[in-house]
């Protein structure tokens, strides 16, 4: 693994999708794609790429999907900002991915539990052999068991993925945590680049997300303003205005930021609240608190907590 | 300096003070006491012990001066909480501060610049002679010449003060930064406690605070909420939660926050917005970002940067 520069990868579309069931405008797309390609930024997720007939569509706009023709359609003209998609084990058809030729996709990004490892890896070969980039991006570490998690990467790292993710499903994981998971990522996987995929429970997302940087983490994933499931991911804004690369511009994200997603801000909400801190000091999944912020009470934070205290969490 | 236990200093009525003008009601910061201390947190700011003859006082509230009859009328019971206040140096008169034996007050911290420091540890050996534990807090070290924060710090160190603080003014100081200023104030003051006071202009406030603790710093800042000036602190609410202390009690912060802290984010404005992440990436004072989020122009990020930019800098 030689020493690469970081990339950033933006991945408001995809992430950002959760929280707005990816209501995101052709426009809102392209905008985010002109704007990310004038600030440097090399990667722009554009979404989920699973299967409309193996996920319940529930009125999910289209990037959900990513279908190619719509892609095409949207980024007419690809720049230096490459293009990548998620995608779910057990959601995606296989014969529904194009020959990479055929696709504007440059990354395609394989998340699963680290139980389902085997047929992660076997899916991200496929869309190895048609031509992609490809990663795997394991859910919920926090709660693996090391020498099991150690077995898993050692399949990674005998594969042809190219990437592997540190990602912080539940945003629970401290600076000291992170260190931890990427010595055992850098130890078990000689062959691979690493990426991080924070979350912003406990205000730890930059901050994680530098402590990958500085420990020769090269994919840092970031979303605009944070836009992100919960408690969201770390801002692409402060990742662009803080690595020291020339070929970095935050005037752009900035414009990007008040035009396009204060308005959506207003509509949506996203970010730190005390509920996803409650989920993220207790390293629980934030359904509870997403839960919570949609009902009337959203900030009866006290009731909420005593919830996970009083019955038995086993 | 032996290994202590660490401290949290909540200073949400003096530095969330500056949000609001001092506009606390008797029963908001008597709320406030009580829960802090069902909570286990070891100190409270009351607020600033200004003279009044010597500020403008505008309109401000009581707790900018801290009348030690008020605060007897206020905190009529001390429980395990202890009370500190802040001073100004050239703000405060000496014979305005009564004899600890009088007074409510346990802890006073001394503010001042590093080229103020002489007159910063005259004044604070004055309050020590009176019989208050004492800090001094340093602002704006990451404008501070090398040689000279040494300087000052060697004569802090011959001092009377008990605790000397690492204070991120512009929240402009990353991880790394912590550690080296760690070092620093280690070196040049083996006789003295260490405290931190971060903004979260970067959203690195708990991170940079957590990075302290893990250093030896004792004596952690924060707020309800994060509620500070511009950007705001360290959130009392995840220290609470995230250190292993078996005092500690996180139910009462929470419902101190749902009763008192959400209807005050209503009325006014704290915590992270871009103008002051772009202040923190530039190690600019806050107080630009402060008058563009009290005009029409809030949301304009991108001019606000520009001007930065465009403009000479030095």
């Amino acid at each position: 693994m030689g020493k690469q520069r970081p990339k950033i990868l933006d991945c408001t579309i995809r992430d950002g999708g959760l929280v707005n069931n990816w209501d995101f405008t052709e426009d809102f797309v392209r905008n985010v794609y002109h704007s990310l390609n004038e600030a440097g930024v090399e990667y722009m997720e554009v979404g989920y790429k699973n299967s409309p007939e193996l996920v319940d569509t529930n009125g999910a706009g289209p990037w959900r999907f990513c279908d190619d023709d719509l892609l095409k359609q949207v980024i007419t003209e690809k720049k230096t900002t490459k293009l990548s998609a998620l995608v779910d084990i057990g959601r995606v058809k296989e014969e529904d991915i194009l020959p990479k030729s055929d696709s504007v996709i440059d990354l395609i990004r394989v998340a699963c539990y680290l139980k389902d490892i085997d047929k992660g890896i076997a899916l991200a070969q496929v869309f190895h052999e048609l031509g992609y980039e490809t990663s795997i991006n394991i859910m919920a570490v926090s709660n693996a068991l090391e020498y099991q998690l150690v077995e898993g990467l050692e399949k990674v790292n005998n594969s042809t993925i190219d990437i592997a993710y540190i990602v912080d499903s539940f945003g629970s994981l401290y600076n000291q945590d992170i260190q931890y998971l990427i010595d055992i990522f850098k130890k078990a996987l000689p062959n691979k680049k690493l990426g991080i995929h924070t979350h912003n429970n406990l205000q730890l997302a930059f901050s994680n997300t530098l402590l990958g940087k500085n420990n020769g983490v090269t994919f840092l994933d970031s979303s605009l303003m944070g836009m992100g499931r919960a408690a969201g991911n770390c801002p692409t804004e402060l990742l662009v205005g803080a690595l020291k690369n020339p070929d970095y511009n935050l005037a752009p994200v900035l414009g990007l930021l008040e035009k396009e997603m204060i308005p959506l801000r207003e509509k949506v909400e996203w970010g730190y609240t005390i509920p996803y801190a409650i989920t993220g000091l207790l390293n629980e999944h934030p359904r509870s608190a997403m839960a919570l912020r949609k009902s009337d009470d959203k900030d009866k934070y006290k009731d909420f907590y005593n919830q996970f205290m009083t019955v038995e969490r086993h």
